[in-house]
């Protein structure tokens, strides 16, 4: 089928490929001259017969917005419209709402598989109404992992990225769960070689899994991590899954720790550890650092 | 070769019978007379030739620091007993020194796989000297899994059991992680159906782990796990790795506060929770609900 | 001075008697006609003398929401309101924008005192321009309690709220730190009387404080407080106070960890941790506590 | 009455001070020359009438054991031995068993007032025997504030310092409550004056405490704590508190969570945050900060 595909980034840029490897025709749409199939989102939609699908894969929040609402002007009744950027899954609602008044349908959905998916396939969480989605399955089809899963209808609008976002959440315990494991095993006096006790459980362990296997590859690349500094991005979707569990009372303790972890390894001093410090040193004689010293 | 065996319940039994399928001769002695195949540890000792290997496979505590102590009476300089149960890595210290005293070699060895493991093979982590090691080799190929990894020589003595517990400790912040994006899903108004999106996970996304395969089985047989309640036990393990970590100043805040968790789901009632409960009565008004309601 | 305050509730009503005895005219308005001093909001605005200073006393959200929509109807340039309430400090931003294009002034105060406030005085943290908040200055020195502090005009519109709901986030770590040290204690084989131990703590102690005062209360009326269950609700501004962590990337994990404790206090059994007990059910062999037993 | 006091440190020292001005003989030793009244432990236990009460003010652990030791020693059957420094509860049943074998009494007292206490006086939580508690009667009068409170007899042996300790991890969390309010209202930007925000708070409101006083007193010094590294110590009591959690199987979130912020505090690097940003980098794109940029 025809698919015009806005954003062609390092994500958009291997689905295109990966879409086209599966026989599908794409029409992309890209600022940047040299990525872009045609010159403005005007052309894309004209280029595509109606009733046309087209997926955007560009940053959330405004480029996401100002997309959507470019597109409801451009598109036509019958069209159907896929965000498969990281959008909040609020936000979803508010663009099902503003594109279903024009007849246009809307579909979330929440990609997972990184610079891995062009080869390995991505995971698809999907969010929509059954007849937007079902226009879409060829698509969805090309995209995913190869075998019975990687795949699935999550529910209503929004579904698809309150699905990803909850992955996302746990991924960053996950990804804590193994730090905090390796910092206790580097520490410990008896242990020789953590590099080779990570290695070991890829196999017959309860906690096999594909990020302990790239926890192995980091540690082949440099062994005790002396390149890197201990230094955590976070994007939207783990302040989101917190944000969302206290929206619903739901107690979140090893995620959102994990999260926190992220918000402090960016200080390069703690302010709230300075007050700490001013407390103990106001209650007397307990040595405290300097800034002078 | 020649092993010892001592303790055949539900893991040592597993245990016996795959090593006999690899082509050993396994000695097993039980307290229970229908498991074992001797009257007696002493039994067990004369009947195999010096030097010896006795694996030990008994709960931590007492009753391995009681075979430990027979053992050290019943053998000779030059045998080697090797501790697979779920020992503190600080008893090991104390085991090997005893031993090591009359001329005989200590071998930690933690071991994961549970009830899969007679098939699958049982991942272990080893701590000790080469040369006492080196004569078990036989012994942890045949336990260990087909492939590269399952196996690994962490470290001297304790190395075995600190990398298990750690093991272990990692263990429960990823099942934490699930849990608590399981709850969160179950919770949100778009998703429809939360057994789904975690089958779908199962492919070319970042969580994608054994832990997480058991999830979907679990769901498979118990969709809203209605069947259970909320109230998980810890083993020693866990604890240990949160001792370990204040004991070399390590922050383990994920893996901690899912230890605390599995204490939680076992109090029917918060103690300190009625404590919160009586401070909002005593500052006024706050609705507080008491056991008479 | 002339005030007008609107909701006579337990809060609203012991302020208007404290302003009163300080010697103020204040007209009250609540919809319980056994409350109000008049008969509705626009006979509350005609009875006021301009300029007009309104002070609105109501829930958080669509209470306070309708009453400054109406109040921006009734009222003239020149006037000013102050939420008093319990409003998010986004709100205040909004609502001081409706009310400044009318040139009404807006004012937001932050209130803490509970039932104790009558007679002790309420602490206030202002928000709002200078001009605004001086008007306001004699009902403010009214309100507060003797003594240097317990008054800041903290900053511009939202300051008031954004501290008082810091206030009560530290409220809720200080809170949880009471009663975990209280559970501990309890269990500790050595310690007789905990009680005791608590009450000695009120002199001389680095944690001496107003709380602590309560939770003696608290223990002189039911020792185990085995009239309590371990339940506790939470306001808005807990919640709030984590967010607002979030937006600023600031870690808050002892106020988090004492808003999760409140949302799993009000579970009856806990989803996550059904999901732990499913995990360990499937990996075999723990004892697992099912609904039937 | 007449007490031998061992160690004149900051503590010691104010305190021989506080009970001389009581009206109380004390004779003190010191290893240093310039503090001790007398030149060795027999030279002091020499001087004392018996029965002799001896005060054991060095720090905890091996110090505090060799006293221990040489007074099993050097004293009489219906002596008493009073270790008031910051032992571990379970050095007390220890020290209490091996003095008890010579007829020597013990009791444990856990001080708190640091450098104010010589003027305030000392809160005194003190675990121990009946009989051997009543001795010290006078000696306790005298160290304890005026007024009702700061003094308890906890319980038996241990409980005077299981009671210090739950304290100090009480204080470890109501320090990181007003610290991590702080560095939010630090964020905020509508709040212009932070400092005044926690004066005001020292009235009326719910978060008043002493250590709210301390405080203000450091912000007063240095309003935004620029002349302070966020570098915070730990002492032992805040590590055994979270150890007799996990032994009594109580959740402590709060306390264990202020207690990790600091150990996060003192590492330049964050090794597990290192783990975090391989992991990053491995399943692609991030950006991540490497040593050499």
């Amino acid at each position: 089928m025809q698919l015009g595909l806005i954003g062609l980034g390092k994500m958009g840029g291997n689905m295109r490929e990966r879409i086209r490897r599966a026989g599908h025709t794409v029409i992309g749409y890209d600022r940047d001259p040299d990525l872009t199939d045609v010159k403005s989102l005007a052309a894309l939609v004209e280029q595509l017969d109606a009733p046309r699908v087209v997926w955007v894969m560009v940053p959330a929040g405004h480029p996401t917005q100002s997309v959507v609402d470019e597109l409801g002007d451009l598109l036509s009744p019958g069209d159907t419209v896929v965000d498969g950027g990281n959008s909040r899954w609020t936000d979803d609602e508010k663009h099902a709402a503003e594109l279903g008044i024009k007849g246009i349908g809307f579909v979330d959905a929440g990609v997972s598989g990184g610079v891995w998916g062009l080869q390995n396939g991505y995971a698809l969480m999907v969010g929509g109404d059954k007849e937007h989605v079902e226009r879409l399955q060829p698509i969805f089809e090309s995209l995913k992992p190869e075998g019975p899963y990687g795949y699935v209808h999550a529910g209503r609008v929004g579904a698809g990225h309150f699905s990803k976002m909850v992955h996302n959440g746990i991924e960053y315990a996950m990804m804590q769960a193994y730090a905090e494991g390796w910092e206790l095993l580097e520490k410990a006096n008896s242990v020789d070689n953590v590099r080779e006790v990570y290695r070991s459980w890829q196999q017959g362990t309860v906690i096999r899994s594909w990020l302990l296997d790239l926890a192995v590859n980091a540690l082949d690349e440099d062994e005790h991590l002396e390149q890197l500094k201990g230094f955590a991005q976070d994007s939207g979707e783990g302040r989101w899954t917190v944000e969302a569990a206290i929206d619903h009372a739901v107690p979140l303790p090893a995620i959102t720790s994990s999260l926190f972890a992220r918000f402090a390894s960016r200080q390069d001093d703690s302010p709230q550890m300075k007050m700490i410090a001013a407390l103990r040193n106001q209650f007397g004689g307990h040595a405290v650092e300097s800034v002078k010293e």
